[in-house]
């Protein structure tokens, strides 16, 4: 089941350089395995913005729930979720 | 180069059907030849709505407008545009 | 899995009173049957206003579009869909 | 009575975290008594947000209002409060 | 109970005006019925717009919302509704 | 003459709460003057909100200003003044 | 007392030019003998809108109600009203 | 050449009062300078709200940038700036 | 002096194609003849919209109001006006 | 390929005066060799605002992406990205 989920980070401005770059590390991480495992299908930059749009291709809206609120970036993420389903001209059999 | 293109569809509650469906059908043409060429490279539908998220693959900004202007459908659409990039943190060769 | 979906609706002034009057039946026995089910788990009037707060339990997000979109008096609606999940505090086996 | 009650929780990034923690489980035991005894009849979290949907069963504005007022974590809250009733098309006795 | 309803009228250009004068004097005559019962506390015109702030003083969200469904101008309006309730600093015993 | 408004308190979290109480009290007997002698008309509170509606009845734009700047609560204070004048319907004598 | 009042008119595409030619010389001159009484103190037109920036000098909120109410324009307008005083700053006696 | 100009004022809570008082005593003698040449032409303060509307007759958009940044309260404040020019029902010679 | 004006343009579903096609060819005859005087510094397509930005180099507010009301696409278009000045960072003699 | 890109800075009251020099040097010089080999194209000073207008000249959307977040006062910034194309009127042959 697919998820379109917008994330803006905001750092504030006198965070902990080396904190926040731990913390970055740590989200590069966790995402790695989820994009490995095609948990987090597809995951782009929104051009001159520190804002991202993902797909998730989750078993449950709790399941997607769990996971992101596990991003180590969490606590400076502003979220949007838009529920997908298969568009009826798609021709991708697992553009679901 | 990758665009987000999210499509909202309204057609008026007294539109002629018939024409309503010939215009859908060439829609349904269009997006096929697109999608198989992988310039149109996703297309999902927002659950509930009669609205779409689509990721485009073009050479520029001109050929983006050229084919999303060329949509049957383009006179009953409102459109937000967004440019992607790559994501630091993407595993995909591919997601460009 | 859980849905909240806020329905308003707006029909024209100058629609035929007799015909909305059959789709409006339509309408209430599709809620009918799905209210019974348990699939349209809750059903609320906006006090005032000719909307409503709906709580759906679905399969998945193809299961929910699929159902919105027969909604007879979907083309009069504005939608507004929000994923939902079991709330860590929730007491209710039930309250998914 | 019902009343549907969206909240938003926001807690500073550098709010202490022991202090925090209290908050919570004083906020969890609230909300528990209030659930047992039906008052808050259902509360559901929105998917990857720190909110919930919550529908409040009470005698009057009033009570609704002290009832919020009360809770451990409302100078964190954002409110939303929308007065309900019973949809014409319900089939539920107790969906008032 | 006290709610704040506020009203924004808006008939069409070209809404036969006959039709528009006979329903305008169903509306005064049904809010004179309100009025006088005390249910329609009170009434005020927003300066330079066809838009009013109204108090209703009703038994419950039902009352409120059977009462303004019966507005012979409700399929005209938009309307917000605000529950009241006792404001801590308030000296007048039945400013509920 | 009569106004609308619209009054939301925000104080910091971090704010020194004796202050906060001294302030307030202050706030309750200024309040407390305008209300016994019928400059402020009316106080709700919205349910669920650190917010009031008031209605006030001063001789001039002027008055009203030096009488809200004068709000011990002011600079915590977001306002929304709305000028009233008597509604065409209205019944009440005073209801200006 | 002082007032801004923001007016934007919209007259639809297919109104009938004669009779919009006929509303606009009658709009022309009520604002001419208000102008002239400098009830209507200033009148500026935004740059590139059909819309303008007004100051009224009137006796209270309903006189500014009534004049409003009365424009040849109005059922074509959208209105802000913004209720204005004298600035600390200000050094024109009559800038109330 | 005449611009509306909407300044929204906003010292934080915690800002030093003493170096407040001065900067506004400078604000007060710089806009004292510019009104009395004619340059501010108006000034008036939106009621209960720490925001004014200013008329200026400029030169160029350049001067009035350049007199903008100059205000000591700029640093403090959200601007608005509205180009105007003479309405075709204006009679006042100078109403540019 | 410079200003950038966005416009949007909406031509009605049903409006006469004949009609709208010899509006835009005035359009485009009215564009060229500024284009080539450098009052319309630049236009450019927003991509995948009816919308365009438009840098205009003109004497005054006036000059712009009536080059704009004059636009033959000017009942069909939403306009945004805002006046540009020289940056301090800018190279270009010329970028007024 | 074209992209306007509107920027508007804030700076935080109590940041030191002398970093904010030494960034914002960094950010003209930054600027001049963009602006000197034509890849921002244009810069104009939105008027009484601390926010700019920027045209870019750049080959992809990576490109756009690395020289917005290179820019020294990118952490102070907000951003509105907006891809553009060659309009059909356009006279210009650059203006791309």
């Amino acid at each position: 089941m697919l998820f379109m989920v917008e994330m803006d980070v905001n750092i504030p401005l006198d965070f902990d350089p080396a904190e926040a770059a731990r913390i970055k590390a740590e989200e590069k991480a966790y995402a790695a395995k989820l994009l490995a495992d095609g948990t987090w299908r597809h995951l782009w930059r929104k051009v001159g913005l520190y804002s991202n749009v993902s797909i998730f291709d989750v078993e449950s809206n709790a399941a997607l729930h769990d996971l992101l609120m596990g991003l180590p970036l969490y606590p400076f993420m502003t979220m949007k979720v838009t529920p997908l389903c298969r568009h009826p001209s798609s021709i991708h059999d697992d553009d679901r």
